[in-house]
């Protein structure tokens, strides 16, 4: 398991209620491929979202948010950490 | 306050050591700007880091990095979360 960031960069207006719903769809799926997404973060001017993520390997976090509906537009290991 | 997620995308290679040391001396000066840097997750492979702060503005962080030595490449406000 690794920690992964995670980035979407097509969410422009984003508002909370939108983000929660993306995020409960990654969490009632993440089990079948042993991901625990843990935080996502939004900027709905710019149109970023930036999904923090525990996971086997970064295809795994991209299989559940293509699954999901929104798939990943970048997808980094974070194992370095301050 | 707002919170900001910021990107800095040439640390290719940097070290668990190098990424306290560099964190530490973002929170060495950042209270000049009323800026609080929370946490930094890097990818030593594709010289990715994001950094998790809350600050009065994108600026502030934006000061804080330069003026620590590791100017930030992209900076956003992330007032929507889940």
């Amino acid at each position: 398991m690794g920690e992964f960031m995670d980035i979407h960069r097509s969410m422009k207006g984003v508002t909370q209620d939108q983000l929660a719903e993306a995020h409960q769809a990654d969490l009632d799926i993440q089990d079948t491929e042993g991901v625990n997404f843990k935080k996502a973060w939004a900027d709905p001017d710019s149109g970023m979202v930036f999904c923090l993520s525990e996971a086997p390997n970064a295809d795994a976090v991209r299989r559940i948010h293509e699954r999901a509906g929104h798939p990943a537009d970048e997808v980094y290991e974070v194992p370095v950490q301050a």
